[in-house]
């Protein structure tokens, strides 16, 4: 493998992951999640969702939240807003980063905000221009980069306009994501290409879910592509509102393992993480979907 | 990826998965899984183990389940053999194929069958002498080449010398295997680099549990190398008897979705494997560790 050892975990736990557990964790709970992540060595953080509590239930505390975590020196808690509502409220409370999402499938934003996929960004362009002129940085998603729920295949085309547009509005990255797992190595590896030649790799970030058990095997594929950026969350929380029953985020343990094994550095303590991994589990009383804290927790039993 | 895009899936669940599941199976529950297996297009389907019932209560019906299953022209039923006794009950059933295992490890060895490596290799030469006469073609298997639950690290200097004793003494295929699931992507690739020095690529398979979440990555990156025989078993049956709780065999589904997705050909129906796993997930009583299948039979509830 080529390029920098260095790989940087954008941990999405605390968001993406709760955002899709049903149940509702106390916010004393996430902020002592946040906070034991802070204690891994995780670099980034995505904090909460400033989004209608009527969307997500489980973010409707998003300001209590991101006001009571103990935000390190040297790390960034970014926090998703759809909209500038959203927005304002993340100022309020102090946040210096945000998130912005789209999708690459025109069904897919048809479906859930009833917009083409250039109405989508034009509703956060707003957002854009006020972060940049508070100096907040503004992380980008785009979903359904390998696949939507409704229009089946997504064409690569579509992705690359995307990613390039979200990129010159003033993302610093952009997180391409494979909403409903349904990706393999080839096909990940080859989006990631496509994107590459108009955003440079160095902005661009993956973000795999593991509803076909294929994430750990197309991020292996993208960072032979170049990408250092893996959006991961721990535990593997989270699910697919879109296979009822499948697998949620790639887990953060199984990614830094490997990586580890790669011999790529992450700064992540991977005792520590496993740690707040089935601590985690236990507080959404499931079982980890991370198979490195499986295998640890359960190895001496 | 360079080289055939024909790829084999050696499909061990009635055996390596079947031997460490805790629910007895009825005799005619295997037979009926067999038979199922046979119909998706597999060519090599592990049927039985003939070791001491003593060891494998769940494989004390070898020779009832070898003599009941449909065996279709050009599919392989294997068989393993731990010895010249297990040899000749295998023969007395009609087997054409066995399979003999050592392990990589010394430590291993010592402690599961209280002997060096040579001597465990020693130990079956009569099989592999009177399986010569008789015709039969013999697979190796290779266990702890990433790693040992005893001595940890295993020097691929010894997997390699191991694997090329198998080579020489006429087994047909090496069936590399990781054993407790710890390796990574790049160690699993060198280690299959170092060994095709000295076997041929063509002889030789990879077998990856899941226990830490790496096996289709490390397929992946030993596909990359060159490997076009993969170890894997429906619904990812089995367990690791050194990390209770964790997961076992890599999901022979989620590796064909994989490779399918790759433009690997398998010769394997898909729908037809996931099926059969979700089926067998039933009779186990437990839900099946193949993510794949998870993710196609929920979706619609």
């Amino acid at each position: 493998m080529t390029g920098s050892n260095h790989v940087r975990i954008v941990e999405v736990g605390a968001r993406d992951g709760l955002q899709n557990e049903k149940t509702l964790l106390p916010t004393s709970t996430k902020i002592e999640l946040i906070d034991r992540l802070s204690a891994t060595g995780l670099t980034t953080i995505e904090a909460t969702s400033f989004v209608s509590p009527k969307w997500v239930p489980q973010l409707a505390d998003a300001t209590d939240v991101f006001h009571g975590i103990r935000k390190l020196p040297g790390v960034s808690y970014p926090v998703l807003v759809p909209n500038l509502t959203g927005y304002e409220r993340a100022r309020d409370v102090g946040a210096t980063e945000v998130a912005v999402f789209t999708a690459a499938s025109e069904a897919f934003n048809r479906a859930n905000i009833n917009a083409t996929i250039d109405e989508s960004i034009e509703r956060f362009l707003p957002v854009l221009e006020r972060a940049k002129a508070d100096g907040v940085k503004v992380r980008g998603y785009v979903s359904t980069v390998l696949g939507c729920p409704y229009q089946g295949e997504v064409p690569v085309a579509d992705v690359v306009r995307v990613a390039r547009r979200l990129h010159e509005l003033g993302c610093y990255e952009i997180s391409l994501g494979d909403t409903i797992g349904i990706g393999t190595p080839a096909k990940a590896r080859a989006m990631l290409h496509a994107v590459a030649v108009d955003v440079p790799m160095h902005a661009l970030a993956v973000h795999f879910h593991d509803t076909y058990g294929q994430a750990l095997a197309n991020i292996l594929s993208c960072l032979e592509e170049g990408v250092r950026v893996v959006d991961s969350a721990v535990s593997g929380t989270g699910g697919c509102p879109y296979a009822k029953g499948a697998t949620g985020n790639v887990a953060s343990e199984d990614v830094v393992y490997m990586l580890s094994g790669m011999g790529m550095h992450t700064g992540v303590d991977l005792d520590a993480l496993v740690a707040t991994g089935a601590w985690l589990a236990a507080q959404l009383g499931k079982e980890t979907a991370s198979r490195v804290t499986r295998a640890r927790t359960t190895s001496s039993s």
